[in-house]
């Protein structure tokens, strides 16, 4: 039995070892275009910082150790150009022709078209692979440009922002939407955020290719798109959001090809519609399953909350489930409350910490929640109210979860049981 | 209506503003024994170290602002003597009778009786309230004791020693059971602390008065019983644990009579059974729904995961949920693993984190968890479990939980969800 695998970083790298792990004796070749693998691109804007010294600590395997430890086949600067599903078979762009009985698509994403005439100039970056990562970086180096302007504040955008502010005097970033694409708590944040540190934001900007004549540095992360044109000519189908689209084995239209990680969509948990988020962690767990499915088993992958955290100016920013617009757009009857509160006993001086809690009017359903913090706490806080968004709770029964509680970690009315009691409240048009 | 609370901390406070809010007509009284009320006891371990200067830190509110801000009368050094639910009266010590409609019983708990008997010497400590943590930082600053010994492993025995520990140059624990009344990963954990950090520590132990000769400094740690003879007198049922029977809206079998807090039994979410866990978050929440139901409202406390966390020599202790041995004993068949990660990614130089996991092999029913680490991610993960537990996940669900995933705050596959696929694995019996 032989697996060919597309794409050599996140989903495909966890699609190829499962699958090796349940079967011993399958033919398992990985395709990269690239140079490199398994590198986490999530922590290119930490390179640019400076926070992470080289690109080598991104990178997590090499082609040789997956020879060696997992006798998985990985060939880099093997770009496919085309799926011959008929004959099972992936062209390789010199013409080689590679055999399968199972296929995983793992083809990632790519930065979306928004200026991309701007590209070709010298002073034009986007930041989604190591090489761009590189290429900026020197470009930083040796030019030593005082202003920036970065296109796009999606979570990318952001993180790349606030890595060029702290090597440059003037950092601006422009976007058509709302930063994070979201209103309430999570844009109010950010528009602070860049207040005080001194980053221009402006949204309800459209960047045309000419608009940028004087900017000394532009970096352009105006959102991604899955890299779906493979799939699509060999017959393969995209769903509403333009990703491929899936079972919640991975399984595609087609017999045998599985797809994971950045190109294909998933289902959103609260929502219950077809989603496309691409990320890190989503990705290896869609791969995970596509590979338990590739070689036979059958698991799962039951979907996503949309869970997200970044750091943007030394602060955690995340996000679970539906903010009030997006709850209205899915049919709901959001009711939305914000608490500020501490995150540890007032004694021990806790740090601010902010959540906004939206649930459903009708029914006391909890949709979703942001959080924002200056310390670790944030994640914590956030994947306590993913876990109950994949359990379907209500707002009343966040309200009286055990949580932990010692005078160092956290007040004894933790954030989220005073958010909980509050939504609780409003949801009953605020009767106590 | 009169409502009367017996106790004026965590619980009986909270039933009082609870019933307030409900109710703006009810004349409420709450009587406390002690001179403070609304005191962080949970905080006395840490004004002890020295990180909490002062115990008016610790008090957070003072009977003059309930009266103010919330019309409900706080008499301090009110100790109630008896009970006669036949008259509805409350009988003060000094023959004083206090008419009630609705009681709410928030005796709370006491140190338990373990070396009752050493406990006139003026070497001789508990930590439980206020004026126990002024007298023995007094001693410590009169005397100047080099050594101390602590009798009890459990939390609060633990803090204390460790906060005994930053003062003196030797600290020995001297305690029956396992640190914590736990194996595993919990109890290995304090041994490595203990060792680490020059505090001796010996199970198995029974401390008997006359057993501690030469110590300088003796603190009663031996856990805590709850306060219940006075409600027993009254006729008030009391369960298998001891403490107060009372009904999800913490209702005793007596009619307008209810208890909560430290005083009271609830039920345990995993195993379904009654269970006395005096901690102050959870009072609080008894405390409002029995102030809810004193007020006439429906509302309901489902119970508890047993979820806690500690700061022992600088580290998170975090437990929820049932561990192997108390998994065994509820009649379920548990499987555990164990699984060290950073709680970042790795090129962010994160800590290590330890996570202990236990599960159900017969229907993979997620059970118990203990997490240890050196940041204040520790408790958000313990608080994701927690809200698993509570939604009776099994272990694959929650090894497919959409967490958040940034560099600076986690690795790319959070430890809970390693640890999940880990004991998903496990309880297969190993296959892939």
């Amino acid at each position: 039995m032989k697996l060919v695998v597309i794409g050599g970083v996140a989903a495909g790298l966890s699609a190829a070892s499962r699958a090796r792990r349940l079967d011993p004796s399958m033919e398992i070749t990985v395709l990269e275009r690239g140079q490199r693998i398994a590198y986490g691109a999530c922590g290119l804007p930490y390179y640019l910082e400076g926070q992470v010294r080289s690109l080598d600590q991104l990178t997590l395997h090499t082609p040789q150790q997956f020879e060696r430890h997992r006798r998985i086949h990985v060939r880099t600067g093997a770009e496919v150009a085309a799926i011959v599903h008929a004959r099972r078979e992936a062209v390789l762009a010199g013409g080689e022709r590679i055999p399968y009985d199972r296929l995983v698509i793992a083809t990632g994403a790519r930065p979306a078209a928004a200026g991309i005439a701007l590209r070709d100039r010298e002073n034009v970056f986007t930041l989604h692979t190591g090489t761009d990562a590189e290429r900026l970086a020197a470009f930083l180096r040796v030019r030593r440009p005082s202003s920036a302007v970065v296109v796009g504040a999606g979570y990318i955008g952001l993180e790349t922002a606030g890595a060029l502010r702290t090597h440059l005097k003037q950092v601006r970033i422009l976007s058509r939407g709302q930063p994070l694409g979201r209103g309430g708590l999570a844009a109010e944040t950010v528009r602070r955020l860049c207040e005080l540190n001194g980053i221009g934001l402006e949204t309800g900007v459209t960047v045309r290719d000419t608009a940028l004549p004087g900017a000394e540095l532009i970096v352009l992360c105006a959102g991604l798109e899955p890299n779906v044109a493979l799939a699509r000519e060999a017959g393969v189908e995209t769903g509403g959001t333009g990703a491929i689209r899936v079972s919640d084995r991975m399984e595609t239209n087609l017999g045998g090809v599985y797809a994971a990680g950045d190109c294909a969509e998933t289902t959103h948990l609260v929502s219950g519609s077809p989603v496309w988020l691409p990320l890190g962690t989503t990705a290896n767990k869609m791969g995970r399953v596509a590979g338990a499915s590739a070689a036979g088993a059958r698991e799962r992958f039951p979907g996503i909350c949309g869970t997200m955290i970044m750091r943007f100016c030394g602060v955690a920013l995340a996000v679970t489930g539906l903010d009030g617009e997006a709850a209205r757009q899915a049919g709901f009857e959001p009711v939305t409350v914000r608490v500020e509160s501490l995150d540890k006993a007032a004694y021990f001086r806790g740090h601010k910490t902010t959540l906004e809690l939206t649930g459903d009017r009708r029914n006391g359903r909890l949709l979703g929640a942001v959080v924002t913090g200056e310390d670790s706490a944030t994640g914590g806080r956030i994947n306590t109210v993913a876990a109950a968004l994949t359990a379907r709770m209500n707002v009343e029964d966040l309200e009286m979860l055990d949580l932990a509680y010692a005078p160092p970690y956290a007040p004894v009315w933790d954030p989220l049981l005073i958010a909980g009691r509050q939504l609780a409240r409003a949801m009953r048009g605020g009767r106590d």
